[in-house]
């Protein structure tokens, strides 16, 4: 075959321990920053890969770490993998019973802890489900009072490693990674990530506007646990870039120091921490001047918060767009050409969308029938996308497989999406979360946040009852304000505010008070309970005596 | 299998069609310029795989390319690959004899030809070799008188295609494009690039210092017969860049017209054609200003163009590395971090280099032994090469694979190199070129360069001799200018400045002054022919009886 070598993970760090030997990982610890460079990274992580080997470790064996992002945690991004394991990030943020449901489902063999985080596992442990798991090793040098066992601490566990131990070839089909969904609805579930699909992850978030290069200082503030902390920290390696972790539970004010001692020019994370970051920068005197921009994603960043940065930090941030089961950014907020002298609130706009697709994607919206909607701006379409990074299998869930992926290979990500003639995509809501309404969707959060955006409202839900002409209509469940004393009067100007931005038969039938919406584990409203506990006959009653008439 | 759908050149394609489908490609043909949309172009491409398909050509088939860089030739680099038949790229420029041999060894069953190369393709048509074409294609919409046959004109051929035609699911496995080596020594080899072996290619010269975005107006002037127009065509489309395509022969003029009414940014061409775009930027009212660097490659660039580039012009060359077996791009001279302070001179060094290799190849320097060599700037080895994008196999040529290519997929790449503490690597001779002494290597390249250098020479080859004690020793032979009479105190003269610069064993013994060194087709000196005229028993003599004593 003239096909040239398989895509691993090895080349992109033999290429920083060799050509850029000298450039940094700055790592915040429990202890305090810890500092190295690419070379002496090199040697651990193949001593971490030679004991992993010696101890029979190899192919569908799953190492896990329990860990914030320190350099222990980004020495198993690679040694792992490298050696031919597979690493697994277990999301540290999840309920005991998750955290059992993943160990058990992965079989994970060894288990490597953040001691900050050792009270959370033996919280969460289960000798049944942690049945699999051989070798607890905790990070640091010291093993802390645990009733985890058989246990070790990391740098014990590396000591008698081999600091020039040769990588095998490793096959570009082998899983790599593993993270789980996080699972609104049923049991998180599984999914892999071949070398092969890492490598073109890695390839593609070196491209492009923002794309990481050698002279980029680069800080994953997204836990190394969220998909691979989004694939940067394998491609800052690759890059030859300096690498900032933030370590354990970082503040915005562990952030600004980070920034400012370390020179980061490019970081990634969730609104929230850029919010906080904010606030922070508004108090204290924080030197944000080498930060260039800042990937924010997972949830919809605001455009207020975009407008402030640029205005008083003169940071970028970029909205971005991806999931579990792609790796997982398969979007940025890119400019186009010609857009560089927009004015700032249209830039703000192009920066706030989910963002272009990739190089080396496809993807496409589609109606209930699978019929693909056009690039207007308008039409709302599932998001369907494939390409080498996109998964066409969940682990040990063959059903779900084939309830979300094509035979031709397209991933149906559950997203509703629209698309602008510009290839610009927004995310609007979950295809769980719509309401199908004679033959037509209507985004239920969309009109939850109309809801939600009226002085007197609280909190808002809105979810599909079942009519017998419409298929469904959206009733909204709405938790006022203490003092509010007109329920009457709030629900017809709830009608109006909705009516005003969207179609008339967007506007929910039935408009019910309660006293707050059901929440899930994290915190987010659960749908589920609500209709469970308030759609009842009378309601489904009332929205179909309430049909719009006029649609 | 969780790994993703298959890397080919669709995804690339698409993306420009849909997220770029205003974005331009400008053609300077034989009729002038041409101008058209990707959204234009897009469609055209599919009338052109739609008709090969109905044709029933496919996998295996190769469809043969004998143009310049236009429109017509960059429809056939997405059209012919994307429907499952192979691109072969002929080099226009070769001798008949050796364009026979390539049609004969592809056998390709297409021939689309450029109007201006016609005569050239008549002249080395031969019933025998061309016995597989089944169709000439003449680019444009007339056919010129001609003796090829069948013939028909390009917008004939693709008039009935469909532009709404989709594309099947290629492997990525499945060759995409061929070339072949230029073949110094015996016939040229054919070297496939499978769609995979293109991905990844296409998305490494997206990434870095120098990689191409969507902002870029790129400018391919390397021929897209030389490896695939060293990939940029691929890149561009995939980044969302403006193509702009030279056409026929392009001079200095063309090429500075084109830069300066299309907005270039950036270009690719080897070390004369940006001698000559300075030479007319010296005579000319030219405005290059929107160019920020050129890549310059397939032969070394001397550092003096590169001061005069950066001094007169303020454009960066930037020299790169790369061979037909490895797609071609490995190597560009990027900076490294703290570079960007270097004075003038230094950075003009560091940007001469052949470079740093490319995120996801691995590479290393070997003895004659094939132990590995270090970096440290001085040792000298083979430079063998493996990644995604190096050729693990030659075309028809099993004897060359097993010579070429190791167990364990590393490219013998026949090139003699020295890698420096930085990385950046310097390519310094042909491993044939060598002159192997006392188990030590002597660069014939460096040596005959040196002489060279002065004033009174007008030619020089190094050729090594054979050596009863030393294996071998160089000896030079040397054209001097007209005017020198005295040719001893030349040879003395020549000797000195050799030691001056080098270990005093690498100074040829023999120094013969001849009338001209023998050329090859190509103008480049052959020392093949040189050592069979000149090499005798004499000279073999004399060179036993000067060997070396200091050694």
């Amino acid at each position: 075959m003239p096909g040239g070598t398989d895509m691993t993970l090895r080349s992109f760090l033999w290429r920083a321990e060799n050509v850029f030997p000298e450039r940094e990982i700055v790592s915040r610890t429990h202890e305090g920053i810890h500092r190295y460079t690419y070379a002496e990274y090199g040697e651990r992580v193949r001593k971490l890969a030679s004991v992993l080997d010696e101890r029979g470790y190899g192919e569908g064996d799953r190492i896990a770490t329990f860990a914030w992002n320190n350099h222990w945690h980004h020495e198993a991004y690679f040694g792992v993998p490298c050696q031919g394991a597979q690493l697994h990030m277990i999301n540290i943020l999840l309920p005991d019973s998750h955290i059992q449901h993943l160990v058990s489902d992965a079989e994970d063999k060894v288990v490597v802890v953040d001691p900050v985080m050792l009270d959370k596992l033996e919280g969460a442990y289960d000798e049944e489900a942690f049945e699999s798991v051989e070798q607890f090793v905790v990070m640091g040098d010291t093993v802390p009072e645990t009733s985890l066992e058989p246990v070790t601490d990391y740098e014990s566990f590396i000591a008698d490693g081999d600091p020039d131990y040769e990588f095998p070839d490793v096959d570009e089909e082998q899983p790599a990674g593993m993270c789980y969904t996080s699972g609104t609805t049923g049991k998180p579930k599984g999914v892999e990530y071949t070398h092969k699909m890492y490598w073109a992850h890695t390839m593609s978030i070196m491209t492009g506007e923002l794309g990481i290069t050698n002279t980029d200082v680069e800080m994953p503030v997204v836990p190394m646990f969220h998909v691979s902390g989004w694939g940067r920290p394998f491609a800052t390696v690759a890059a030859g870039a300096k690498t900032v972790l933030p370590g354990p539970n970082p503040e915005p004010a562990d952030i600004a120091a980070l920034c400012e001692n370390e020179g980061v020019t490019k970081s990634a994370a969730v609104p929230t921490v850029w919010r906080g970051l904010l606030q922070y920068a508004r108090e204290n005197d924080v030197d944000l001047s080498e930060l260039e921009y800042v990937l924010s994603g997972g949830s919809s960043t605001p455009k207020g918060l975009m407008r402030d940065y640029r205005a008083e930090l003169d940071v970028e941030i970029v909205a971005g767009y991806g999931m579990t089961e792609t790796t997982p950014v398969t979007h940025v907020a890119e400019l186009k050409p010609g857009m560089e002298d927009l004015d700032e609130e249209s830039r703000v706009d192009v920066r706030a969308h989910a963002g272009l697709i990739s190089p080396g994607l496809e993807m496409k919206i589609v109606d209930d029938e699978g019929e693909e909607l056009p690039w207007d701006g308008e039409a709302l379409g599932e998001l369907l996308m494939r390409g080498p990074w996109v998964t066409t299998e969940y682990f040990n869930a063959p059903e779900k497989t084939e309830a979300r992926v094509t035979e031709d290979g397209w991933l149906r990500t559950g997203d509703i999406a629209r698309i602008d003639e510009d290839g610009y995509v927004d995310i609007v809501d979950r295809v769980d979360d719509l309401v199908k309404s004679g033959g037509e969707w209507i985004s239920s959060v969309e009109v939850e946040n109309r809801i939600m955006g009226h002085e007197d409202v609280a909190e808002a839900a809105v979810v599909p009852v079942e009519h017998p002409t419409w298929d469904e209509r959206p009733v909204a469940f709405v938790v006022a304000m203490e003092d509010v004393e007109d329920l009457e009067g709030l629900e017809e100007a709830l009608r109006q505010r909705v009516a005003e931005e969207y179609p008339k038969w967007w506007t929910p039938d039935v408009i019910e008070f309660i006293d707050e919406i059901p929440k899930g584990s994290t915190g987010k409203f659960s749908k589920k309970d609500l209709a469970e506990q308030y759609v009842d006959d009378e309601i489904r009653g009332e929205v179909e005596e309430a049909a719009p008439g006029d649609r």
